[in-house]
């Protein structure tokens, strides 16, 4: 509780050196680690992802009685638990803490929260590169393999393993990034509806509520009124917020719900409008990560290797026909169908193809094929079996789709008919466009997959904070 | 459909001067006015909520036929219809658009996407100040009524209304602001789950759904999560996402749906520190908005009129029992009682009472009694009928609420008995504790209600894109 202030004037541990070696100083860490021996006891203090240093304490002949309770004291204290300690800075040579000039001697110790003394895995175990703990495994010591499962349950603790603190921070700067880069094109924020009445917004996937004895669901996206903000003259919007799908998917990069980073812009001329700034956004996001978020993702490469993502200037733009010839020709897969989607193993060797041709991690793919696209999609003018929309590939996955969206109201009529769907529950959503509205495209990203990908991990879920799949709506 | 680029470099009304008399530009625009009248026709192009032009076009007697068929397309345009107007920049005196100088002289028009004829209101009616509204009901010629409901069917027009539109760019802006001023004090950025496993996360009012076969609800707040987030080592975090209330209030302050500024964070000494990270944050938005927002304000302020929010430089604390006596001896208000949660009217008077004694419109009520706080708030150390929390108030209404949480797992859990609650749905929260937490506390902001507090409107909803209420899931 909160009392008076103390003054304790704590300390980060990125800031101590041993140039103020006899200052006596307070801070408040975690403890990593414990070793007591007889008259001595080592303590591994640690704060967030980046900071550990020695703290010592060795037995004091002048107060016998005194140290020993001290030393039982600190004996009995558990990992992960905060403390304050007070000490005094002492010149030290330590190799394996990252404060290495300096240690504390210690003074006093106050326990602020106490950890149990069995927890669910030691945070050393949790933060061992995967093929260490996997060669491991054929010595007389294996290193314990800590399960996905038991990570998700104890999140909070998963999460202090400074590789996966260090992939949230890159979620919050891949989240600053986007907005900076949006913001400098003259974008204006919005926040859309996640409650959406009726049965549903279109399609299978749906998450259903009661509102208040009418049926209501969880957008799937926020499409429509981002399209709507574009009516009302915001001009150019974007969106962070959730997304959310009822969809029976278990695998490695789907969620029950995600962050959707989404944009809309009106357009002057040409849909490419949207691919450039899409381009450059991210391009920032890219270069951002890797010149302001350096630190983070040397933690997170010590633990998950990965090379930087390797992007062009300019947008990398594969047409869907030139696409489906690369991957027959060179890519040795000639089943490809000519308007079919493609597989994710397609999208890979893709992937691998346009990396050996252009040196780029990271492209798009444009001109899908109208059938597999949104009834909102605008047809390609030239040939109504493609569409002006395209997909953004990362390291050969799907990061964010998108597309020129059909503004007039009858198109968007004989479009719905012409994909078999029922007038009825869209008629709200051609109506919108019955206000006059300008022509308009945008995008809608993936978060997590953003971030799983640039980091080259092998699972979404080590993205997302709390991951929700059909398996696990908990913690 | 976009099909080829067409060159033709649209101007933005806001650049166009007499100084640029004699040349021909583009300028894509929405019909806000057509005035046709045998030999001529007027049109007023818009674009957004800051800029409008003249464009006219005259009989031109070389070329009669022509003439009279572009005379009699104009008079058939439709107010809000999008077009691409090609014409002679000319010098004129134009008082009644936002360009004043020039004016075009109009060479081509194309549909670039037509309204239909008959709008559900018209734009000059709903963009006026109500007060004339309300004069003009005596006169000959009264101007119409635009009622609320009437305006959120067609949100995306009423949202076209400049003091409207400028609204929404004030909300943007409040996030910017925000996070602006939390990011230059270190912290992260997270996005917690919105979708919770098991029947409710406590209390009523929860929008329930069924996730593959078990129950879940919508998050009322992020408030667990932010907390584990600190339990994570992330320090400092904040999250701007959707926050679902299922409570049938029909009222002018709330939303079943709205968007909260929520931040979280560890404390040294004292809760104090989250009172100033706060109050800094505020005055940075009240700042950021009347220096770097003053176009859209004044937009906004012609036909919602209000002032700029009086404020204090360093925090304006009222402590509980202080403001319970302001109430009862200077506001006339015996009756209020010492441990009871206060009334809106109360709220109101305070404000007023507050303003007077402190000139401020932004204070905060510190120290409420714990009685009318949630389980998890820090009691007072000196007198546990109090609380470590506080409510920050805009105009004599709350914005804002927050405190000390219990960050001790045997505290929080003798405070759930204590509250006659049962423990069996807080247990994994109060586990969560168990693996040592720094002490922590923070804020919970709702935007909509910062933004209508700030702008002094009459209902929330105009703060709301697409507001969410008992009778109210569309568009």
């Amino acid at each position: 509780m909160s009392q008076s202030e103390l003054h304790r004037d704590f300390h980060d541990l990125g800031k101590l050196s041993a140039a103020d070696a006899g200052k006596v100083v307070w801070v408040r860490a975690r403890i990593a680690n414990v070793r007591a021996k007889g008259n001595s006891c080592f303590l591994v203090l640690r704060q967030g992802p980046f900071e550990t240093v020695q703290a010592c304490y060795f037995k004091d002949k002048s107060a016998p009685e005194r140290s020993k309770a001290m030393l039982k004291f600190m004996g009995g204290l558990t990992c992960e638990s905060v403390v304050d300690v007070q000490g005094t800075l002492q010149a030290a040579q330590v190799k394996s803490c990252s404060v290495t000039d300096v240690e504390l001697s210690i003074q006093r110790v106050y326990v602020v929260s106490s950890a149990e003394a069995i927890l669910p895995f030691q945070l050393e175990d949790a933060g061992r590169p995967e093929v260490e703990v996997e060669a491991s495994q054929s010595t007389d010591r294996p290193f314990p393999r800590i399960g996905q499962e038991l990570r998700l349950d104890n999140r909070w603790l998963d999460l202090r393993v400074p590789a996966n603190n260090c992939i949230m921070r890159i979620q919050s700067g891949v989240c600053q990034l986007f907005r900076e880069s949006l913001y400098a094109e003259g974008f204006v924020e919005i926040h859309t509806p996640k409650l959406i009445g009726g049965e549903s917004e279109g399609g299978a996937g749906v998450f259903k509520t009661d509102y208040f004895g009418r049926p209501a669901c969880l957008a799937q996206s926020p499409q429509l009124y981002k399209q709507m903000a574009v009516s009302a003259d915001l001009g150019r919007v974007f969106e962070i917020g959730p997304v959310f799908r009822a969809e029976n998917s278990n695998t490695r990069r789907h969620l029950c719900e995600f962050t959707g980073l989404d944009l809309e812009m009106t357009l002057d001329e040409h849909y490419n409008e949207v691919l450039a700034i899409a381009h450059r956004m991210f391009k920032h996001i890219f270069e951002g990560l890797e010149t302001r978020f350096a630190k983070e993702l040397a933690i997170i490469r010590e633990q998950y290797a990965s090379d930087p993502v390797a992007f062009t200037d300019g947008p990398c733009i594969v047409h869907w026909p030139e696409a489906i010839r690369m991957l027959r020709e060179e890519g040795g897969m000639p089943e490809v169908g000519e308007l079919e989607d493609l597989t994710g193993a397609q999208e890979l060797r893709l992937g691998e193809l346009v990396k050996k041709r252009h040196g780029a991690d990271f492209f798009i793919l444009d001109k899908y094929p109208s059938a597999v696209r949104p009834f909102y999609t605008m047809p390609c003018p030239s040939d109504a079996a493609y569409s002006n929309s395209y997909d953004m590939f990362l390291r050969g996955q799907e990061i964010c789709s998108g597309a020129q969206r059909i503004h007039d109201p009858d198109l968007l009529t004989r479009t719905i008919a012409a994909k078999g769907l029922p007038m009825e529950p869209l008629e709200s959503y051609v109506n919108a466009f019955r206000h006059g509205v300008p022509p308009h495209g945008g995008a809608g990203i993936g978060l997590e997959r953003v971030v799983f990908l640039y980091l080259g991990l092998d699972n979404v879920r080590k993205a997302s904070m709390f991951p929700r799949d059909p398996n696990r709506c908990e913690p």
